[in-house]
């Protein structure tokens, strides 16, 4: 017997607010929060109208919930982890651009980084989203500033001019992305992670 | 007597066309093209639904003009043509980011760069704005690479480096700017002009 879409809330609630979260993730980036209906929603997820308003009463609460629990995510896994895992910053930084390059060149399409665009669509409108918008580039900016401080170049710099550098990196990979989806091809992210490197070792930010 | 809208219109088609397109670009750059309805902007404007039909068949249409005779321009008048009138390529650019910071810390406020925003918000969805976005990211590029090739630096380098360059001014500047737009203040520009100016006169492009 096939389950309704009610029983599949009441027997896997979490797994329907997964869902859910994937489906809005997914239509935010490709097609962006105000293109995107609470029906175009309930249509793609096939749940129930009921089902997601119990779980996001708003769709502002649903964008709340996709930016902290997909967009932070995702920063963290492309961004964040490998600069935290790798033997060096400017190692870190190669390996985020070559694996980002090599997904936009395999998927032949440039959707971009869904924190820059929510980011441009959604901080002027609300507060809340504001905030959480800023809070996941403060924990991206943070993660490189601690290892900008452990290069022979940081550690001669104050914790002003580090945190500056690390919001440099952020605006070079940020600008070279939405280049990139304007032009539907990832050379701006190619020739921008070239020249960054070349400046990281320069700084001696390596 | 005060003319209705309809012979505002039969007198002064230019002037209504303008008035619309200054509405909508500044709607389309504080709540962006979804969140802009045509009502909003018949309410906004004045104009009755048949002149803006009239001058502006559909939203899409709208929204081309918009790029074409309001953000192209707005790149032009910030970037463009003061890049060009500077004494030199790194003038230029200090001039341009202390001029762009100087109106968000005037403004308290910062909305952005309209042309990424538009690029974020639309690229994806059609690829009549994909075309007319990109064009004016080529032709803010090639001012940049144009006088890049004028420097000392520049003139060591092939065309295709020279575009790169030109590509990561680009990129440094909208990237800081949507982390500005986030954070809601200057601060990631004005840091972005220092290590920007820092780059220019190392890689003798001053």
């Amino acid at each position: 017997m096939k389950p309704t879409s009610n029983r599949t809330r009441q027997n896997d609630p979490e797994g329907l607010r997964n869902r859910v979260l994937d489906v809005a993730a997914d239509l935010f980036q490709m097609r962006g929060y105000h293109a995107t209906s609470m029906k175009d929603l309930i249509q793609a997820t096939g749940v129930s109208g009921g089902a997601l308003h119990h779980h996001f009463p708003t769709k502002k609460s649903l964008a709340l919930s996709v930016i902290a629990d997909r967009v932070a995510p995702a920063v963290r896994q492309t961004w964040i982890d490998p600069i935290r895992a790798a033997p060096s910053l400017a190692r870190g930084i190669s390996g985020v651009f070559a694996e980002i390059t090599r997904a936009a060149d395999a998927h032949g399409r440039v959707a971009g980084c869904p924190l820059n665009n929510l980011a441009l669509e959604l901080v002027l409108s609300d507060a809340d989203f504001r905030n959480a918008i800023d809070a996941v580039f403060v924990e991206w900016q943070s993660a490189l500033a601690e290892r900008i401080a452990e290069t022979r170049g940081g550690a001669l710099l104050d914790r002003a001019k580090r945190t500056d550098a690390a919001a440099f990196i952020v605006s070079v990979y940020s600008g070279a992305m939405t280049l990139a989806k304007s032009k539907q091809n990832a050379s701006s992210l190619r020739s921008a992670a070239s020249i960054l490197s070349y400046w990281l070792r320069e700084r001696e930010f390596a």
